[in-house]
């Protein structure tokens, strides 16, 4: 499976809240005031590099889809977002990366010790926005979603290299890591909606699912995609010794010959090279069925959709399933 | 003045809250029981490098110097506790500290990346217990408590071998970084305790004034102290270009030769070695205008507490500071 030209990172249009996501946009440009002065210049730049906002628009849709849209699923839209992006400034330390949505990561600009504390700067900053619900029950919320991004860091962190880690071990961290924000947005704002308990759990599974098929597309693109098309630093999962669903799936159906090779590399702590990997037997067959595994997924979670009442929302929530399914289908070619 | 040998760390006994302290030590080792199974090992490090615990300590004192101490401040105890155990693991990175309280630090023991994740999960944790208190005010408080040692520590990192910081600068930052927690301890424990606006406001001010002038003491301290007798790495400052009040005081008082000379190491980013400053006149009176700097802050303080009617907790609070004043002393020798 040759590298994949031509391919273009996530760019879901969210027509049906092109108007809310720019307010939502210009509330995180606002939140670059609430800073000390002396910390502005850095939240500016952090809060400019312009992110797909993903997070969001699933806030914004899954309140429309819950009866209509309200400032409430725009700042929490905001909130889950700024969590997002302090998560993002120290992977980017933790990762080595130098590049993220093609302009430098803060610790590239800054060095590795400013961004951990910007990156902490944002995240407090992020919680104590969310204390301005006046709801305990969303700040609670809130709290654990971040909690379980951090949790989900660290257990990927600890079993790099580690042979041992089985694909339940693999869900389990990227439910943490990015399912827990992708369903933050959609249950929270369910749950601002004040609908049924049921109708809210949906939405947060409908959100669970979504961002770990997600990650699987992201595992799955960092093998097969282009920097210069994705506009970050690609091939950091293999280097790194992170052992994404495909990577599993490949360790998992090679012949025990090429199983011991593999397991050599891993051992040794030794980049796992794309050339190495395109000589097993099965790779295409490997990145194939960690595609399939997302677009499962993705059809659960348009089941999970079939709780609420049609409308333009639930049909754009599904569309972004639809979207993605896609985007992995390109990932096959 | 040579380095101050027999020099204790900060061990205030804390004799009339010795059982509630029992009581917040449990708890903060409880904590480690909230964490992913995958992350105990790694909090049960972090929790069981015994700090002083001064600021469960004035969260209790001040619960108990406002109507009596109950769970409520035991618990803010706790939680302030961790989030500056958290910060203090980020610290050590930026510090390239390998050691504290006697031990390694977390950088130390797996790495910078996974001490980052590591900080970033305890932070997280802490904000989340703070929701258990069903009170979005304190919440908040605790929030913005959180947010200003965050910024306090990138004004700091910012302004390195920055020769146009300014006293006030100084100030703003240790206030942030060091007194905010402080303040937090004793300010939400009045809150807690129900008491009118004032009496909160003093005892906010007595742990920000305290707070400062446990910073100011810690910062001649790196310049004074021994590193067997403190049990973290010390001369830090020095070599990271950390301008400290007594720094200041040394740049202000020196002869124009001198601040040339001074400058220059500073501007070439060179460590600011001890043996250097020594040979610059007035090196001893630099540190005991900090020593008094902080000595006034602590009188402030002992006045702010009169709001408070006499009682063995309000004694308690005043003998920190007259137990502060005596390390201070110590410094001076």
């Amino acid at each position: 499976m040759p590298l994949i030209k031509n391919k273009p990172s996530v760019q879901v249009s969210f027509q049906l809240v092109k108007k809310e996501l720019k307010l939502v946009e210009s509330q995180i440009l606002d939140q670059v005031k609430a800073f000390d002065p002396a910390l502005e210049p850095y939240m500016d730049y952090i809060c400019n590099t312009s992110g797909k906002r993903i997070r969001p628009a699933l806030a914004i849709l899954a309140g429309g889809a819950t009866g209509g849209v309200n400032d409430d699923h725009l700042k929490i839209g905001v909130i889950l977002e700024l969590i997002h992006m302090s998560t993002l400034v120290h992977d980017d330390i933790i990762d080595g990366a130098d590049t993220r949505r093609k302009v430098p990561t803060a610790n590239a600009k800054w060095g590795n010790g400013m961004a951990v504390l910007l990156g902490d700067a944002l995240f407090s900053h992020s919680l104590l926005l969310a204390t301005e619900f006046d709801s305990i029950d969303i700040c609670r919320k809130v709290g654990k979603a971040s909690r379980e991004v951090c949790q989900g860091e660290v257990i990927q962190t600890q079993r790099r290299f580690d042979l041992t880690l089985t694909k339940d071990d693999y869900f389990h961290i990227i439910e943490m890591k990015t399912g827990a924000l992708f369903a933050a947005a959609t249950g929270i704002a369910a749950s601002l909606s004040e609908v049924s308990e049921d109708v809210e759990t949906q939405l947060y599974n409908y959100g669970m699912k979504l961002g770990t098929a997600y990650q699987i597309y992201d595992d799955c693109l960092d093998l097969v995609g282009t920097e210069e098309e994705v506009g970050k630093t690609l091939r950091t999962d293999l280097e790194k010794g992170k052992l994404t669903l495909p990577l599993l799936n490949l360790i998992e159906q090679a012949t025990p010959a090429q199983r011991e090779k593999l397991n050599k590399r891993i051992i040794e702590q030794q980049p796992l090279d794309l050339p190495v990997l395109i000589g097993i037997a099965e790779y295409e067959g490997a990145v194939e069925s960690a595609l399939d595994t997302a677009a499962n997924l993705l059809q659960e979670a348009r089941e999970d959709l079939q709780i609420l009442p049609a409308s333009k929302w639930r049909s754009s929530l599904e569309e972004i399933t639809s979207y993605l399914d896609g985007l992995l289908d390109k990932c096959r070619k």
